[in-house]
């Protein structure tokens, strides 16, 4: 229990090239601001990985290195190699943790591993959010109150196409007449991902502490369990030949 | 209520044509056998489609006629288009019921849909197996008993690398040591799927009465619900510009 | 398919005799209205049982010729026998289908059919209410768009404590800021469970068209699938002397 | 995450006072073997608590100073005082973990929270066992192999009659001809309830190294992870009134 968990946090790293406004919300770009809160923990340790970085960052060996991935795209979802797409879904089912974050709900390794379109309705109003824990005993939620609230995001709303979550955790009431399932757990292969809605390129979500401890949380909950299992497609020997 | 259920029926069509020991069990192939006993029930009507006809069958008008499809393969996973793939995958999305027939496991729209490898063990030494009733309040398990049996079958064992099924009707055991989720549901959008394991292309599974009996109420569950549901990606209005 | 579903309405029956108010909005009680809509359809037949009848009106005939039970109950939850209340989860433990009707959450049949406390949070100011479909596909979604709104309700609102729903088919949204899951499926023996949440003793809510409809699509669902299972607890031959 | 998980081991306490067989097996209990491995673990510390001690060992003080329960019943459940058994259920929804174990399917606690008659069937021939993993990603599932095999043990079979579980991580085989789904978890209000099959009086299924292996996963997996949450039933005020 005593050895580190192992974190990269991937960011396409686009808009804050671009973006003015981006730039002063996340100077630095995102990932910095996730690799920072994360960082304090003393049983997590991380590493950053973006876009423009050979193999995207990804690697076979950066991936083996790794418990947990956080993914944060928005503008460039289709510049993600497929290659790369198929390596992190196989580092999934052999047991790696993926958090994905608010607009990586279109990106390909999300829609891989739901099979479905992912598809949603938004609003960019910078309206209030309040997300209702539905699931208080959750690891998720440990240390958080009944709910909390983001006083200006983008709204997601329902039907949100994903495969019914093994869990919910959240559920956000938008002011402007919206719900969503804002956490959502599901198990693929060995691996566990969560899906958490809230977050953008200039809302300061990022900088919320109930949004930091969320993603601590749910570090924790995805960290890799089995370090071996054999899961290959093979042909088993019959039990009275093995000599019982 | 009273519309009769449209099924298509689609099998690769292969072994048949080649294999002296199928030709034997299934004279005119598997879809023949299926589409017979789903014929005969006066809610169901039933096309067959195969892998050699144009668009391997399934072409959008075919689909949109499409209730339910069932969808038996073997031997040639690999030569079904992937356009095609994409077009069932979103006619389930859509609505349309699907129910995923023993090696078709290995299927594209399977795995698709899943999103994990869907690997298994297995063993063809014809043994005994027992499928136990773990649901027996589910509609796909209407007048069974407490389990049935098939005399001689292939072995399929855990761990089946799927996601875990939102319901479980069937779970196996079999003579030499093993078990299997053998009906397994799944919602995927607006359509269901349902995994039934038995099956084989020589063993001579699809004339049992019991397992005709499953696919009949495997089709009559996973039968379209809704005619029309807007999914799409879409921005929303707030309330407040909703006048109310 | 073609035998009718029999479905009993169960009604405390208890305000519309003293409340002015709710005299006006149910002349008749609620459950007169429930059976009215219900008897509309071809394939349901309703009869009304009440708290004041001896047995509740749930003698062991009644329940043994009943396939859907609707609860609505407010004022009396300690009124309600013990007896009665054992003998009505063993129905639905035996298949009996379960619809429980908004302050139904409290009533003692579902808190032991769930095993938790089923408390929530409440406010009586008359806000609208949004019902969100998060399943469209589920056949209880039937015929609905992607919401529909109720323009003054009671309020629920999360921590709704009851076991994570097998299925949840609606999700609420209310202008007060809160949400909750407004339509729940839980599977408990042989038998459907449907928690259903608008309703109200003096918001004209069971007059509405799309309520009306839901618990319609409901009865469908919870409909008794198995007509005979034995599952008493008991010893089990082994294979061997069963002479395989 | 440095403080100790508080157990707390129940056992009826009744076989080994009057069983020459059980004694032999267990000389001191099967609380003491359970307690035993428990406590060589560092991040664990465990108290002993019996049927025959005032209010079963389970007084307010014992049960708010416990992060995990874990239950060890058979021939007593009826002796159970039902206040006793409420306040466990109370503890749970609050958030104490319970981990149920074999003949324990029988007690009150686990009949209250399950909501069913929890009813199986049984053989007790000493037959093998094998316990397939199917959820190898799952906590409790950390440092087993594709299955694990108990030479001679009691036989449970299916249907067991308790809700979906939300997750199941094992699936038994049994020589004999069955099948059970024998490692399931469920959520009760803020706890977490794990049921594991295996056990027995005097097959010596508790000094097995995978037996104990899971129990010990399980209580890591069960421990409380709210310190604090007010789920009690409350009027809300609406965003308004609060200012927003």
């Amino acid at each position: 229990m005593a050895e580190r968990i192992k974190v990269t946090v991937w960011d396409e790293g686009i808009h804050e090239k671009t973006d003015q406004e981006m730039r002063r919300v996340y100077p630095e770009g995102i990932s910095a601001v996730i690799a920072g809160f994360l960082n304090e923990q003393e049983d997590i340790q991380v590493r950053i990985a973006t876009l423009d970085m050979p193999e995207h960052g990804l690697t076979e060996d950066m991936l083996s290195e790794t418990d947990v991935l956080t993914w944060w795209a928005h503008a460039a979802h289709d510049k993600v190699d497929e290659v790369i797409v198929d390596r992190v879904q196989q580092s999934v089912l052999n047991g790696m943790g993926l958090i994905v974050l608010h607009s990586g709900h279109f990106s390909k390794i999300f829609r891989h591993l739901m099979g479905t379109d992912c598809s949603l309705k938004w609003r960019e109003t910078g309206e209030k959010e309040r997300l209702w824990l539905v699931n208080p005993g959750h690891p998720i939620a440990r240390g958080l109150g009944e709910y909390f609230e983001l006083p200006h995001t983008e709204m997601y709303g329902e039907f949100f196409d994903v495969p019914p979550p093994d869990e919910v955790v959240f559920i956000s009431w938008f002011a402007g007449g919206d719900v969503f399932r804002s956490g959502c757990c599901w198990q693929r292969g060995l691996g566990r991902v969560f899906y958490f809605r809230p977050g953008h390129e200039t809302f300061s979500v990022y900088h919320d502490a109930n949004v930091q401890k969320v993603i601590t949380n749910a570090v924790r909950w995805a960290r890799k369990a089995q370090q071996k299992y054999d899961r290959s497609c093979q042909v088993r020997q019959p039990l009275e030949q093995l000599g019982s």
